[in-house]
């Protein structure tokens, strides 16, 4: 008889996180054993359905009657935990499929971490998993367990100290799982060691959260994202359902760029894809594991919505004022300028040697006046600009009565305050290791979240407010591909310059007016048309450094001196590449003052395509200076981009020249974000090397491009045509 | 009857840091009175010398027979605890000192901190010491406690749980004192809430320090260096008598550069300065409170010196591993890689799935085999690049039983090899929080440093290996200052560039060969003599901008030309700036292909002038890319220095161009440091902008200098003519 249906969410992960009742394949009467483990923990955690212990020969695994194989079992199982060595994993749960079991767990390693022989098997499991439905959690992991529900279907210990609450921890890694169960920070309601996830993955059990009435918030420590989409869609699902996921993503500093030909591909880190990634996920992304602590603290017991992004810090000492600023710097965390307004309010407040600004010392005075200390936050969180108060005070667990009394009288204000306020209250100590309980009760009986440790704190809450960030600008294409590029595309072969900007023409990217001549009379009237100064550019598929051998020639600004040019590059053209093809001259207008950056798509999978800029020559070679986002991107967003690099300051009016058209840029990027997405499928790489900007209103002009086809792609329509 | 000299260091600060005697100037019969408290504290600590309370009518105070006043005590008395407001401290001190008062702590505040009538009190204050050579602690601070000897002069609770212990704590924030006497990590020896620093400041308990027997690593949290020679000096000290220094110096983001006319003083920021005079004097500085504590915990219990700077990391998960590598690569932490031999040992050691690598997974089947583990520890030991491992390992205080029973073999293991490993090792959790005890007590009894939080361990662990940078370079003047250039920085005005070049020239630096031609003819004749090609400039003080006066020509190949340019040039400034003066027109060698970098002197007062170098170009410009450090620099230092920016990657061949001549560049810097240390009291600041840098064995060249004296030595130096 199956379980009543309390707590399942009729979700399809529902038989391997909630099972109703479970098989223990490689279940042992043998005390130790990792088949006898399990039964023990099932037992003692007082699970409410049904435990088969699977055994060839012994009666009885701990009290319970055991079968000698899966089909001697009487009932339909829903789940089977498997204690087996990894060789004979699949034909257990061959049987367990034709017994109609609908999910498994798997512990053993030897899977596709292990060499080729590992991955067959990984291999064979996935199908056997795509052919029966089967949920399977790992191999090589620790399990999970439903610590909401007592359903403990995991090899590791859990800790005796574990309580049940509202963090979901997934992890690839099972350490991840070990120490994220152990912080003593945060309560549990599911903790899932994902192991190899040959069948389930992080985004399926982010789903299943989603309609998890236990879970507030994800606490993920992952190593790769498998399936974008996937994990998107889950993180939206999480949002609606007004849950919080934070992330850890390891592994980032040996993630080599995609191997392309083209330049900009080189150019971003794919740290940067995972950021904006995550960014556009709405997740709360961290870089080591006391920020993921800190950030599940922060976001778990947050009950409040910020609006802006502007913090006030509040301390009462002008030594640690100072550091809050040094910190704040250094993690580019924006404590704004307070309005006029609550400057007065506060220097009525404080004492007459006060300074009132951002971040705020109290002083030592307002320690021992809670009217001046209450007072002094409630001018905060009523200032335009600040969108969170952080309240920021020492309180390590070993600080004396006297000073946990003092403190204490400084949380209790803050407890009490904290609902009325206009903006939401965060509650930081300035080191690790621990607050103390006299401090943490009545701020956490608020529902007000403590931190721990400058750095991680002031990240977590940072990280908090830009979750607003978070969007996936509107996918719909906004431009159509177009079959006869399709059909170019297909060849395989990079576009010309010239059908590279005829390209990005048609798809209403701005480039230079241009024409190919093939007599210098026909260059004269070119130029005449397009008008003077223009450039004179040899168009040979065969010489891609086209001013090596003389094919180049600028500013020209008479007719006579385009004549004169087309015969000279002709001539030296004929000396130099005397076998090179040559298709013609190219007459191009010639681009004015102005700044050259650099933009272009890459192909970032799995995530798809993702546009770069960055600032042009030493800048972007030298030091990196650019800046990426998966496409496709609004023009706002494309802005933001921009404002990543060094560009911003180079055409804000950089030395005294007119200020460039960063926003003619900015529809540039997002144009060239809609052609990923038109083309994504048959496109490697773009590169607009350089773009030129002209100052504010003269737009912008691609001055040379560089386009490349997907490979496979191109094979592949190919075989279609 | 004073108390034997037990204990006591002969040190001048003995009377305030351990006096045999005390009086409590405004000491209090009313319970909760800080004249109360402060001789209740006293008496409970076990105090062993004499304690004389002051009050002008109370016959006693906490039992102890009180003085109407401070002449009516019958005995000399070494230091006056003053429980007194502001206003009545200086009267109550000048008695106590014709007493024969050595020493005295001043709580009150109402001094320097809090406008024009304070300062005026902390100026009486100091000249009262300087007078009478009273040592005083304050004022505006919470005292100072020595807690090896039980002896507190403090005015906030000590926590019940504080422990003696070796580490001493110096700051000017009270808050700092709280804090560092708070975390539970380590014991205490001394406890100095600095306050304003009115007369004793950081260095000179720092050098009490270095003599103290209890203290082996001085914790400090301050906000500036008011005396750098006598900071390290006491550093040197400390360093010589085995000790360590931690610094937290706060307020290092809204340092403003100094100001000058000067290029260069405004490319690095300050804080460069700070970060160059710790590395200088060998002390370990640090960024956060947490970062103080995992540095102060691992120099107390390291015992070992290490050599080289590579660090070994080990730990049981993939996960981890790869945490580790983003950690280590965003502190920029040297993690080498391993030698062939310590390969094949690993892989001889570890599972066959395993990889020898560093950082190092030793893979969970290690967990379970203390054999495999030690022999992976002792393998990485055992390696020529690295100077220390570090066994990485999740252990907070909260993990389960179980758990705790595997991680303590782990760490049984590590405590049993320590001893006898070739290199020192540390244990770290990458979890802030706690360390369950089962871990942490075998470690800290073989002494084996246990940190906790990824970042801030594997920081404290960089910080600790560079710790052997510490280096005053030799400072010995290596160029005698020439009265003549005395004279003529005494004349307060800018150098012009050909009198700035004859400057560096005499000191030895690489200046273009160069004459002042008043005629065509004489140019021409110059130009022939100097070697072609040739640049002319005009020379003038009134025309800082020549070119934009028609007064630069480049590139002058033959004597034509440079005839030719002379007129021109003289046509040109005669038309476009009729008025201005004209001392001629400089004719001057010009440099071949090679790279501009800009380098120069600026004063960084307190710590006296700096070497700046950066990049030229849009590099310095846009993104600040510079180095700081203090003069004097070896050649050697200047080569790091050089390193720092991207010069390096500039001459060391860019886009295939010939490598520049970085040794020559150092040589300059070096020298230019010289400069800085025979003329640092008439120089305001040096600007060499643009040096040329050649290709390798070709030299520098200063193209161009600015030279500012120092504007009050001019004044000075002018009196005294």
């Amino acid at each position: 008889m199956l379980l009543p249906v309390q707590g399942m969410s009729g979700h399809p992960l529902d038989v391997l996180m909630a099972p109703r009742s479970i098989m223990v394949l490689g279940a042992s009467p043998r005390e130790g054993a990792l088949g006898n483990t399990v039964v023990k923990n099932l037992i003692q955690s007082g699970y409410k359905g049904e435990i088969h212990p699977v055994h060839p020969t012994a009666p009885e695994v701990c009290g319970i009657a055991a079968f000698a194989s899966v089909s001697a079992i009487p009932r339909p199982v829903e789940c089977a935990v498997v204690c087996l060595s990894a060789d004979k994993v699949l034909s257990a749960l061959d049987e367990a499929a034709t017994h109609g079991v609908g999910a498994a767990v798997i512990f053993a390693s030897g899977f596709a971490e292990t060499g080729a022989e590992g991955a067959a098997r990984q291999h064979a499991l996935s199908e056997l998993a795509e052919r029966t439905g089967m949920k399977i959690c790992g191999p090589n992991c620790l399990g999970l367990a439903n610590i909401h529900q007592s359903i403990p279907l995991y090899s590791a210990a859990l800790p005796e100290t574990l309580e049940k609450g509202d963090v979901a921890v997934l992890s690839h890694s099972g350490s991840g799982c070990i120490v994220l169960s152990s912080t003593g920070r945060f309560g549990i309601s599911h903790l899932v060691s994902v192991g190899n996830a040959a069948v389930v993955d992080v985004d399926q059990y982010l789903d299943y959260l989603a309609d998890d009435d236990a879970t507030r918030v994800a606490a993920l420590f992952i190593e790769t994202i498998r399936n974008p989409e996937a994990f998107a869609a889950a993180s939206l699902r999480m949002r609606e359902a007004g849950k919080a996921v934070v992330v850890l993503k390891v592994g980032r500093s040996d993630m080599g760029a995609a191997a392309t030909a083209a330049h900009t591909g080189s150019l971003a880190g794919a740290a940067a894809v995972y950021d904006d990634f995550f960014r556009r996920c709405g997740v709360v992304a961290v870089e080591d594991i006391d920020e993921l602590v800190e950030a599940v603290e922060l976001l778990r017991a947050m009950r409040r919505k910020p609006t802006g992004k502007g913090i006030a810090v509040l301390n009462v000492s002008g030594g640690e004022i100072a550091l809050t600023c040094d910190v704040a710097q250094r993690i580019g965390l924006d404590l704004p300028e307070l309005s006029q307004a609550t400057k007065a309010r506060l220097q009525e407040i404080l004492p007459s040697f006060g300074h009132a600004a951002n971040p705020l010392d109290v002083t030592g005075v307002a320690v021992f006046d809670m009217a001046m200390y209450g007072g002094a936050i409630e001018a905060l969180a009523s200032d335009p600009s600040v969108a969170l108060v952080a309240v920021s005070q020492d309180c390590p667990s070993a600080i004396g009565k006297k000073q946990s009394q003092t403190y204490g009288a400084i949380a209790d204000t803050v407890a009490r305050l904290s609902p009325s306020l206009p903006r939401p209250v965060v509650f930081y100590s300035n080191v690790a290791g621990g607050i103390h309980p006299r401090i943490a009760e009545p701020l956490l009986a608020a529902r007000v979240p403590v931190l721990q440790g400058a750095r991680a704190s002031l990240l977590a809450i940072k990280r908090f407010l830009n979750q607003n960030d978070a969007a996936f600008d509107d996918e719909r294409p906004r431009i159509a591909a177009d079959p006869k590029w399709i059909a170019r595309f297909a060849m395989g072969e990079p576009l010309t310059e010239r059908e590279a900007k005829q390209f990005l023409g048609d798809a209403g990217l701005p480039v230079t007016r241009e024409a190919l001549a093939t007599s210098a009379i026909e260059a004269r009237d070119m130029a005449a048309k397009i008008g003077f100064p223009v450039v004179l550019k040899v168009e040979s598929v065969d010489l891609p450094h086209k001013s090596d051998v003389g094919g180049v020639r600028l500013d020209l600004r008479t007719t006579e001196a385009v004549e004169a040019a087309y015969e000279e590059i002709v001539r030296n053209v004929g000396a130099k590449a005397p076998r090179a093809r040559i298709g013609g001259v190219l007459v191009q207008e010639m681009a004015g003052k102005g700044t050259e950056v650099i933009a272009g798509l890459t192909r970032q999978d799995p995530f798809g395509m993702a546009v770069v800029v960055g600032a042009g020559g030493v800048l972007v070679e030298l030091i990196g200076d650019s800046a990426l986002a998966l496409a496709p991107i609004s023009p706002e967003r494309a802005r933001d981009l921009v404002a990543g690099t060094k560009i911003n300051k180079l055409l804000a009016g950089y030395r005294g020249a007119p200020a460039g058209d960063v926003a003619a840029l900015a529809q540039l990027l997002s144009r060239l974000s809609d052609i990923a997405v038109a083309y994504g499928d048959v496109l490697e790489a773009v590169d607009l090397n350089p773009v030129h900007v002209g100052v504010q209103g003269s737009g912008v002009r691609i001055l040379d491009a560089l386009i490349i086809p997907r490979r496979g792609a191109a094979i592949q329509t190919g075989e279609q045509a």
